[in-house]
């Protein structure tokens, strides 16, 4: 890699996982601010480059636009634990406790608020919002329960109760949620996830 | 009352219920699809009325201010039924019903959706959105279940599942939630309900 000013900020040659990483980690960060508080629209390229202390030609040259920005912002890992190695009547305990953790303990970051608070205004960050979870919730929900025909609507039981936690506890903040302990909140929605995913169920659909 | 013009609809004197009712009504349907897509900042009472055709004097003479007309378009009645004459083990059934009645049944309004969108990026919203949950779900809960300590935390509990299956439904569109049977998804929450009313929890706090 060549030596390159990047705004204020010197990008030099580095080992792997060095200033350009760090450069685009600021850009990220900046960029879901941005997109989080003022929406797909009214969010600007040159603002969130500053915010970033990057030139916004360098923002164009790692992403190409807006979109493709937003993309990078919102290419969400959750991270699920693999379920097809989980005991069927642990699943419930692991998903609910891997949900805290994602959120809020180590595997934390700024990404899930952002794309959470974005996916209620924007129907862009809707939309991705509803690939990431057929993708990594329904999907492996889904291959873990094997030949259920009900696997999808399962799914969408846990995944509507488990975005309604991040939703009263991390947005609005809505007491006892906001302040509840999280081995508190993993204790007492596990055994529901589990009635969810392996507990008789109607289907959704008549 | 007195005959009056109002911008291009003319308000005449009628019976109780008659124009004055429905040009209140008129504003209040502007200012929720103003304030829940812009924002309580940019939402102005210009656009409002002019959405509603109404002069803004008018909107002015009715709700004061910006501040009164958005409290007057969150003023929401989520119409619980009485807790306290439903037998313990059918309370779950019975908010799960009502909880879809009230979001798309006979019940049904905006003021609901405009309300759970609004909270999500502003204070004011959300702060309306915490009052409304702790006298209209805490406290009749609470009641319901007379001496029981954890009674605030199933509320906690209870609360944050219905708000996901509205964020789901209502403004996600997250497939199959979205677009699942009334009866079938009140059905799959019933028994959810009553396990968070009357089950075994551990309480939020350690």
């Amino acid at each position: 890699m060549t030596r390159e000013t990047v705004g204020t900020h010197e990008v030099s040659s580095q080992p792997a996982g060095g200033r350009s990483a760090r450069t685009r980690a600021a850009i990220l960060d900046a960029a879901r601010i941005h997109f989080g508080t003022l929406g797909y629209e009214r969010a600007t390229i040159r603002a969130i480059a500053a915010q970033a202390e990057i030139d916004p030609a360098m923002v164009m040259r790692f992403y190409g636009n807006k979109a493709g920005l937003f993309a990078a912002a919102a290419a969400i890992d959750l991270n699920l634990p693999d379920l097809t190695a989980i005991p069927r009547t642990r699943m419930g305990h692991a998903l609910a406790s891997h949900f805290l953790q994602r959120w809020e303990g180590a595997l934390a970051d700024e990404a899930l608020v952002f794309l959470l608070r974005s996916a209620v205004t924007d129907e862009i960050a809707a939309a991705r919002m509803r690939t990431i979870f057929a993708a990594q919730v329904a999907r492996p929900i889904s291959i873990a329960l094997g030949r259920d025909s009900d696997a999808g609507w399962r799914a969408a039981l846990i995944g509507s109760h488990l975005l309604g936690v991040a939703l009263c506890r991390y947005i609005l903040r809505l007491e006892p949620m906001a302040s509840a302990e999280a081995e508190s909140v993993a204790a007492d929605l596990a055994p529901v996830i589990q009635r969810y995913l392996t507990g008789p169920v109607r289907g959704g659909v008549s």
